[in-house]
């Protein structure tokens, strides 16, 4: 490989050569190249800043601006040509405007260290790409909202410890997820807020001697371009973790999906499109797409360690081993904007088996109202919970269901169980009595449905 | 060891004995009895509930108030006996409220789950420590403005890479790591919100039947109480995560330091207070505080992998692998709490040597500002930084130092420099060049400074 | 908080004050005391040593052994008074030994660092501890084992994707897990041989000066004792990702069982003694110490992260970040050996419902048997099974299962089809079939159970 | 996007549409394609076995081998075509040979499932990448330990928390580097013996039917294939950790040669080779080969911490969530791959300053020899530590340095002290003190540098 000493951008000081591997070790345009699009409108805002601090000329500043269009066209349609030398993204694009305008491109970087230069790049695209998240976001929330709608009528068991625990609504269970995710939302725009602040002009370290007004694309805060320099990467951790933390949340849903989805439980089934075969067994059908978006949590809170790991303990100010911040962001949106999607797919189009479900109900499953049918007699609750206990216990060793126990059975628990005991037994009745706020009675998930579009509603616009 | 059934709680049904192991493997109270104030308290706002809801007579909530403030007396005075049996702090105060009221102490359980007594236990909890460490970090961050200020004359080398860059202010560097801790704050306070809610009420997956009024402690909000059974404690892995960053971030700043008390920087001296010695060599003088808070960063962001990774792919609801939450949160706490005061010692105890840091400074960080005037001459910064490069080379290859140049090296460079050249070889002058906001002129340190007591004034009232 | 001064070790330099904070993060004898065995050995050990070397006397040997057989005494009788000063079990073991004997107590530490001290402590315990949980694990795999055998002919569906995919033996499930843990083994055993090496005598980095023979207690390895002054916590990190794999496996095998023992699975029965009750629902019977078992993986794994992170990018040599090590090291041992006594105990309690198991097995789940058929009748398996498949999609749509397809639909599906297809619809004969080793075939099986026999009899004596 | 249903392996049996997302979601072919070559080796070994079985004829034999050759050598010219519907490398490969050969291409997945075939793959794939690791880690050891032999009379300080300890050899450090790394490879060739196992034969489940012999490319091992459905990837989890494991050994090492090259210390220069400049500081030189190494802990630790994350909790045998295996396998390769190589680059080019070195030795850095002075006339080593520490404080409040406090000085701390004292103020003979084994006098460091010598060279044959 021959030198590539001549094309280096601090060319006048070395003299030895470089090893390849160690080229292409430091070298990032192989994945910063991403952010072309950023990079450019990054450098024309700074250099209409420099024509104001009259470090460029109001015809250099012309000639600038035309040259990055064209580069910004040469990347759009893919003819942009990557050098040897081309080390990351900055490096090519002002290597290919020196090309295309001669001397005036060498005065875009006054001033500009490339640390505060890619730093910039970073939130410019970072902010668009929270965007779509958010949107991608809010259209699961949205989809899971009209499906809790629509079938707001489905009973089934809901589970803790896996074990079948109560009655609930299919929709109950479905808004759980829903409410989840819009707490993810929440917390997705306040990290925005963070990304959204101004770090060009802070130099490598001591900041700027450019008086410019700073103020045509972000909104200028004060005490926020600070300390850019040097933190310039936190930001970053916060994303990443909120990818994670949200995929952790899909985990589980996937998880309860997956297990709502084997022969065993029966209750849904997913549509082809999200399903795969076996390459071995003709009779699979595999849920795939539940599988990967569980897997996800994993390799994003894998990005997510790797980078805290890389951060621990450097000292301040730019280190090379933040060179590792491009990959791991790039990879959380990537797999989030799937992930979304994919699980978008998923819950609109999953049939679910109400038949099975509701079949899965027992009347064991109201031991909780059998113990609050005594409280209402008066009977603390630890007594008839114990009361109740013994219930179950009969009914499971003469081996029928707790419904079935005879009128004596149960006087031989507690003398306080009247007739009226019967009138328990209806799996309708017994949600309808979860009326507070957040319970699964019907009034109380509707008013989260609302709640919900209302929410959604307002964000989307 | 004998069978400890009769004295549990759900003692209706088990017929088996219990493996020892088994037993405390599945016990809490040796930890979670730290929340015995929060039990306490979330228990007497329950009950007035339950009075509300007509469900314990007004003499029973007398009597079980009583008997809660009983048992919140043996707990402060180190007198409540633990027993065989309450196998966690929930349990531990009930049965001893039975102990000393008698029967109305079963109702107070009526219509709660433990699950969400626990998690009503963890967020009041976690809502006192968050106002703690909250408290902690605005004194730091006080402390590091108030040094920043006295000491804002104070010049030594900013580093990037670890190489001497360009000079800074010492107030510069100070204020950079404070603004990191004030953006630390910003992100706990936003948590705390998502801390601040209500989950008495969720039973353990259908809700609650009570219609009780749940104003009383906490901020009624719709919306955030339904989901709070699924995904109890996502609010947890928040705050684990914040804890980790945190102390990532001091574990930069103790870096620094570390480097900085070394005897080859030399540029600060830390107390005795917060230096230890050598056991096999007497002359050590170790900087054991910074080395002990630069650990903890990797601590912390363990408590919060392994939570993480405990969450993953969990189904929805309680599993008993939640179990996880109650150490690492008090770890967590304990350690943030511990090192923000460390840091605030050490910080206010450190001497700084001010002639070693102003030795420190040498003409070729100044290598900028001599580009910088090639600029000002017309020159592409481009090119300028060439020229520079060539003239830093010029004087390694003559072992003098850039501001011992002759005129005729520099000539011999480019023919644009002149004898004003030398009115650049001043480090104050240097400084003073980066006025605009985030830079190390003492106007904007002294923004900056202003900023810093005005934000935190606002915060600690 | 009185100056504590007096009674630390290198008390002859420092003249401030502590700060009491600081002194409690810097301690450690509140979990390192569990050392204390160990240490009172290796310094038995070096005394001898010292003695060898002409360093003490053997009267002074004499007195200190003595003296620290005295401690071992108080340790062992829990009489051993911890006192301000003794910031960790090395220091409190000194100190206590100076009260003892006096002057000759001050001889113990002659050529030794505290560093080489704590390091020869941990790798003694730890080489205990390595013990312990081998024998902990070869008796899980002895009880997995006789398991298997007993119960070799008990078929139930194995699963892939958690679809239900293939019949398989009861007991091949159980022996994947136990070879497995087999594994676990291996690697414990090569972790072992780099933990059992001597670091006494390193000192705190250059070497110790004495030239005593080392061969007392550990054998002596050219090559082994020159780095540990410099990475003397590496067999630990190796120690912690041990465990937290081992606890990865068991973590699988706990969700399989988990999902095993769901009302709609029904396939096995937890003992009363591995279940808890709820405190709401009277009927609910929890699988809490598998949730446990889950749960550890993660908290494991996280100790593994924190560490790795406290150490990445280190200064080589001892730093007090390394102070870390103890309280992962100590987690993981206490939490590895209370899972595998608990798994021991679920899997030697458990009831499995045969016939549940059985009724589950389903002629789809020999669809790949049938396409074999195809294959016998010289069809590309490719082909085979896109033509099983057709046949399953068939029995779907007529809502048959596949064994019920009429002569008529196999033979429009391939004419290939005769009668004696009726033959493959036993899952007897189709376990048998794969009689390769690893296989699922009764011989298969029982070669697994004699090798994993022998295997666990030659490591156990 | 057109359907590409036709193209499906089992195409069969569905009837919908796939969502283009979720079908890039699903492939691994990006990746996964570099394996081709372990592919085609898999399977002309298993097409052999089939022969053996009489599953194929020897004219399909032929054709297939044939075949195959032919797909080998299109990837090798990078002619192989990718096409929609090749969703990994095994499907890719299979497609074409279909393509090439017609229907005996079809018979060359009897008996196989692609969660075998993909595991061998990776086996095969992963005992050649371990190979050049192996390689790449001896060529590094063996560079450090010439490197040792030729400056081993080159004295500098040693460090222990960043503070200057004691006088060692320069050679003294660079081994204990390479020692640890020595371990670094033992471990990996434990690992190796794990992946050195044929799981070829194991199906999806349930194992496989053909008694074809195994023994062609694997030694065969009795109990090995059994598991290998079940827990088929734990030997990639062992090889994440082992990758991340050495790349902390280097990121301390990194950490090392970073202080010693800068300003402050200016112990080593880097070669141009190995740093890189400053696009706006023109006399920057900064170490960015040393940052990148140190980061790449952190990035390799992430891709353990998200694998294992993944793993905890999976369900046994094949869930989709284990795809996540194959870019952390590649990546962590590359990266030690990389990293070894510039490491090896950075140590073989990197020039020492003696002079600096040594000028940084100071007397009081031979304090312990002074304590060891009065150890010798008797005094027991604590008391004479703390006299030590006395004349180091005396000798600071004097601002004097330790060699140069008068013979009155001395008496007034120890009558002990005599004329012979200024012998000490040696570092050689210092370092000639410590000869047992792994101290840092020469002869102990030649017998190091002869074991390491000798190790590398049987390792290396």
């Amino acid at each position: 490989m021959a030198t590539t000493e001549g094309t280096k951008l601090w060319g006048g000081r070395f003299v030895g050569n470089t090893d390849p591997v160690m080229e292409s070790f430091n070298a990032s345009i192989a994945y910063d190249q991403r952010m072309w699009d950023a990079d450019i409108r990054g450098s024309k805002a700074y250099v209409k800043a420099l024509e104001k601090a009259q470090l460029v000329s109001m015809e250099e500043n012309q000639k600038i601006l035309h040259g990055l269009d064209q580069i910004a066209d040469e990347w759009a349609k893919g003819t942009f040509e990557i050098k040897p030398g081309d080390e990351d993204i900055h490096t090519a694009n002002e290597r290919r405007l020196k090309e295309l305008i001669g001397a005036p491109g060498g005065k875009l970087h006054t001033g500009r260290s490339r640390n505060d230069q890619v730093v910039t790049d970073m939130r410019l695209w970072l902010r668009d790409a929270i965007a779509t998240l958010t949107s991608d976001a809010l259209q699961l929330i949205s989809t899971m909202v009209e499906r809790a709608a629509v079938e707001i009528n489905v009973l089934f068991p809901g589970y803790t410890h896996l074990q079948r625990a109560q009655p609930i609504r299919w929709s109950h269970w479905i808004l759980s997820h829903a409410v989840a995710l819009s707490r993810d939302v929440d917390r997705l725009l306040e990290i925005k807020k963070r990304v959204n602040v101004l770090p060009l002009g802070s130099g490598a370290i001591a900041g700027t001697y450019l008086a410019y007004d700073l103020l045509f694309f972000f909104k200028y805060e004060i005490g926020r371009i600070f300390s850019l320099c040097f933190f310039c990467v936190f930001f970053l951790a916060e994303f990443l973790f909120w990818a994670s933390l949200c995929l952790t949340h899909l985990s589980k849903m996937a998880e309860d999906l997956m297990l709502y989805s084997t022969k065993e439980f029966s209750f849904v089934t997913l549509s082809d499109a999200y399903s795969t075969g076996s390459s071995l067994m003709p009779q699979k059908r595999n849920a795939d797409s539940l599988e990967l978006i569980r897997s996800k949590a994993g390799r994003l809170f894998g990005r997510c360690a790797g980078f805290m790991m890389t951060l621990k303990g450097l000292p301040s100010t730019y280190n090379k081993d933040l060179q590792e911040d491009k990959e791991a962001m790039f990879d959380c949106y990537d797999t989030v904007h799937a992930v979304l999607q994919v699980t978008t797919g998923v819950l609109s189009t999953l049939k679910i088996n109400q038949s099975v479900m509701e079949a899965a109900l027992s009347p064991d499953m109201l031991a909780t109202d059998l113990a609050y049918y005594l409280v209402r007699k008066g009977v603390p609750f630890r007594d008839a919970h114990s009361l109740s206990g013994k219930a179950v216990f009969t009914a499971e060793s003469k081996n029928v269901s707790l419904n079935q126990l005879t009128k004596e059975d149960l006087i031989a628990i507690s003398p306080l169980f009247e007739d009226d005991v019967s009138s328990l037994w209806d799996y309708q009745s017994s949600v309808e009595q979860y009326s507070a706020p957040g319970g699964t009675a019907k009034s109380s998930v509707e008013t989260q449905v609302e709640h919900l579009r209302k929410w959604t509603k307002i964000l989307m616009q």
